[in-house]
């Protein structure tokens, strides 16, 4: 999460709150107020995210101190302390609402991710994350899925070839989309093509692709892509996973599994900030 | 959902999407091919943000046609199809995932705003929003929840004044926080004062707020604070609201209640989006 | 003035004078010579705006020193001292101008708005602002009248609900189109209706608006408002007031009084800066 | 007034002003309806701002129509209908404020300048603005100067060289800091020394400057520099001047007289926006 | 070049040249004169940058018609009619400066990138770029790159994963490094590891690396690794590469060879903007 | 190159090179390791830039040490070292790209025009630079050029006046366009007329222009234009200079000569970065 534009990320979401003025803070805090603040963690998952909501409160007072009590990654339970922060009065009052919106988002995340790493059952089986992210937070939600364990597929349009079946059609081919792309992507980039058939895999085997989409496939027929590819590519299982049917997936020999629903459909991690020092002394200035 | 940064937000999520270019589209299909795509329901909801849809390929393609069959606040079933779109086969490509992310997104909100609108079971008593929003996209899912048939508290720390523990006791008591707002305050905003127990309920109405929020009560003291309050300012409950116990709350007499999780864990609306037409012939241009 | 968006003000103002380098100042002046230099008080009034004096010249060096010797909203007069800085030569030469530009127009409109509140003559009626601000400056100028004993109307068309005559025809009435809004609008808002007549006024109370405004009624009809609100809702003031009216329209018994001039038509303060010392000894960088 | 940024302006003006919506007119104006407005001269003077008021409306409803019916620079009496513009009933509603504030405050300007230009009372000598602009909108302001018939003084730090006191206390010398720029600055700007003592005009002179400021001296003292020049550079007399000794310092011979009351202390000009049409029909999206 | 942030890049780019006005055009060609222009090629080379050149004139004149005669990638000869433009003559006159300056860059790239290419005399050796760009132009110039037969390296730090000697010694080995990366990198991204002898290239074979850059080896050593390799992964040749020596490289048998002149030093290729028509006759507006 | 918006360019040059992450620094150096690396020359020429390359460091790492072991405008040598860096290896490793193309442009740049500046041969002759810059890097590269011993023509369209052909016909004769231009450009701003004949020339002295430039003059005429000059205004010559005739130009007795080539056509000088140490301790955060 050691990004250049998480800083311009932060200033946005504090505009989108803050907007003229914290109307009820700045009218009955004084400015040289001092405070200290507790994360506490409410039910239990993966803490994700802690840096952020450092970086949101020092967004807001640059002085203030943050004491993480946890890593990003670590397994929480409830009533456990995440993380103390001091600092202006004012800057906790408005900034405990952005961290939390980051902290919970992020943790429930990391939390879901896990979860389905740990049903997957099968360490050697990457669970990978999709484009179905929130607008703006992709870098963010990304991070989050490797906190809990998974794995990273393309960040966007830029970095990852996917040849659908729209491609394919343009391009007359499997071959022939391939083969245009190899002349003009960057020589570092991967490419990857969408399959519903082992007769399309086996083009796009013949065509040279780096990874191989079974989309919507069954685990039977997800069996035999795996025997028939025989190790040359990497194959990755999308469409329809779930609680239910993951493990059984991750038992076919795919090498990587990937779900939209550990970003889409995200359920907050319950994390509360709890005030625990208020002090009327005035800081110099 | 008429407003003006609305552009702004689309064209940060292409960015984040794009980023130097969709390597695989631009490098397969030509400027010029035209296509066409559906966006169909498959799970059943309440859909919202078509409109921001169809801004999406707006923005990659001015001359793309947009037709939505389904209006925002539709009930929705599995098989539906909600709109239309024709335009260049590059903008269609591009912006699908991006318009289904906001799509099923704001569906999901609109969806759960409208679940437990209907749990509630009592029109009178207005379901209400919180702060609890994704960072960066506050004003669409306070448009979706209205969409769904809840109304929205304070957009942000600008447009509504909420008395806490910590300005309390920063301001030397109920009345003092409220008289020092009623002086400082646009005069077009309302005070709104946290209080847990009918103590505090009382020095509030005492001090001339606007709006009580009942804080994390249960439905026997919410009761109570309703006979106290005789219709006095609007009465709004809080904390720990869900589907099993949001039909008790609201029959107790309350004028709101707020849920952070209509914002906060919300399951994506399942929508796909089909492309069902590629033409080859080239636009003028 | 304690605001998220400052810094971009100031920097936008900053980039604007000085363009790709202040041409005289960069040339002649070396980097690392540091200079002194003092506010000065030219003509009476009230002082708005030290604070952002302040950051501006923090803003070209971040280790200039800013000691204020009177704070915002203080009377002063003719020879006063009202701050000095420290820093680096270059940046008293290049801020200056800045500094001064914000300082004698916010002052100037503290100074005209305490002037209309001592003319007004009644602490018990708010003098008002309005949305009639300078495109860019509206926080800081509202700041300006807060510091000079006036009220803040809405900041802008999002926190406050105003319904005009082309609202109401639309809505098809007084009473319809404050119902619409009772179910639209975020429950922390006020609705504000402007009326010309006691006939829509009484529609006014009867619709449950929280705001009045008298819209160019004589001082007469204004105490004929008063008397049919019966203190029921806030009474506001507004079109045509001067000098000469503000005490007649104060002593009808409206609540508040609003007046555009206060930011459209100011008089900047009179307010020096004068260099006191320069120095050519090199600070360590 | 034809510039890159403008829109850039207008835009930061209008989310400024209209936020995360116009609560009062989205909720009641349907998006369809139609609408027409016209521009009300309420006092004398000088307009200007008619195009910046047409791309206000233009930037919330491309489709509208703007029809101007006086042009800037143009004297206007009170009744005169300036412009008129139609389209979207909620743009005409939203926008009308913010095209009024730039235009009464631009047409102040222009009023303002061209007083001073007739009290000067002699052609020969250029009324000049100065950098004392409103922060953000100092193209805008010197356009209005130049609309009034004054002549723009350096727009910033970046485009003429001007040589103060500390300038030439660290460059050790008039004829240094000159000689210094010269070797330094764009050879298409000119170089400007600010005086207060004819020997230190003579020293200007001999320096080779382009331009000479007579900073604060009295009409005999200017008399006797505008002797001493006989005509070799331009001599812009500054500090002090106003509406009661602008002739007589007209009549001394210098080439340019610079005010900056013509930016920092207006009056704006009284006109309204009448909104003289409403029209319920739905226009073709 | 069809992407996102063309535009913003080309607003930039007028901005830093218009700042606050064309002083000389706005005054002296009116707002409604019409004009024509043509782009004409002045020395020979491979033209590139057409579109762009054509986004310049429309973002200053929506409505200019702009003709192109070349496509990008074509062969162009001195004299050679490249586009042809018509439009205000304002916008004309303010945008071809700009319009040059990127098509003279790009265009110099696309021929010095073709030269290499033809030096080089192996079609199965890819030319490759390097991040060696212009601060804010590596999109177009790695488009440049394509255009005149290359191919693009990575755009940035965020595509391809470059292991150099302080990732080895930081992960204590080439081994540990590759093996740390393919856990936490996306899995559409390759990893490239650079070698100065065949030990460590041998390391990162076994290792599994996708790319193998070969750094400042000569001729005979690039040989051994091309033997070594075995076809198993790309070698790129690095360091030392030019005019002299391409073709003793491309005969290796390396896959691709990299130089950064490609960008950092490039001749601009002379083109010239002729306006061959100037009426004076006012558009309607 | 002390300026407001340097900080601007390396953060949006930044956000270019590393976009959501440099995915091999991030993943295999941890944060708090410590480096430091060493700037050296690898070809003889013009340093210009240290101050950049130490931005870049310390953008990334505020804590970073940089020591310039030269300064701009010295003459350096291969095996020169240029200066040293101290801060996190992330920090190093990250921006040494970015300070490299900064840095080696720019010393290209000021190389060239020294170059260019020594065989003029001619120290009353001033080289200049034009607008046939890298768009959004003018002011540093024009920066450069001064640092190699040139002069700045005008930096944009706002800051010179340039009357060239089409302005003449437009404004009905160069008499026409001058005295057009005088009565509406800022005061402090020069007035400029490309001329290509002494019959122009002639007209445009008595118009009374400030320079003038001789279009693509040979010598012997411009020889002339010496003459009929007789020292009253600048004469630039210009087009066509190159190093083989730029002796004879100046010899012509022209007050300055451009060259866009300064900016357009320039290879970047050689110059490496070296990181000389790598230090596994934490440093405390």
């Amino acid at each position: 999460m050691d990004s250049i534009n998480l800083k311009s990320i932060i200033e946005m979401a504090l505009a989108e709150d803050v907007g003229h003025g914290d109307i009820t803070t700045f009218n009955l805090i004084e400015a040289g107020q001092q405070g200290c603040g507790e994360l506490l963690a409410k039910s239990p998952g993966i803490i994700a995210g802690l840096p952020i909501a450092q970086l949101v409160f020092a967004s807001l007072d640059q002085d203030s101190q943050f004491t993480a009590y946890k890593h990003d990654g670590e397994k929480i339970e409830p009533g456990d302390k995440l993380g103390m922060v001091q600092g202006s009065l004012r800057s906790l009052l408005v900034g405990e609402r952005l961290a939390l919106n980051f902290l919970q988002r992020l943790s429930g995340i990391a939390t879901l991710t896990n979860r389905m790493v740990e049903l997957a059952g099968n360490p050697a089986v990457k669970i990978l994350d999709t484009r179905k992210t929130t607008p703006g937070l992709r870098m963010l939600e990304k991070y989050a899925v490797r906190v809990g364990g998974g794995f990273n597929h393309r960040f966007g349009l830029y970095d990852g070839a996917m040849v659908k079946d729209n491609h394919i059609i343009a391009a007359g081919g499997i071959k022939e989309a391939v083969q245009k792309l190899k002349t003009t992507i960057p020589v570092t980039v991967k490419i990857e093509v969408e399959v519903e058939s082992l007769e399309h895999m086996q083009e796009a085997l013949e065509a040279g692709v780096d990874i191989i989409m079974l989309d919507n496939m069954d685990p039977a027929l997800m069996r035999q892509a795996v025997e028939l590819n025989a190790g040359r590519v990497m194959l990755e299982a999308s469409g329809g996973v779930n609680e239910s049917n993951i493990a059984v997936i991750a038992a076919t020999g795919v090498d990587a599994i990937s779900l939209g629903a550990l970003t889409h459909s995200v359920n907050s991690l319950d994390i509360s900030f709890n005030l625990i020092k208020q002090d009327g002394s005035i800081k110099d200035q």
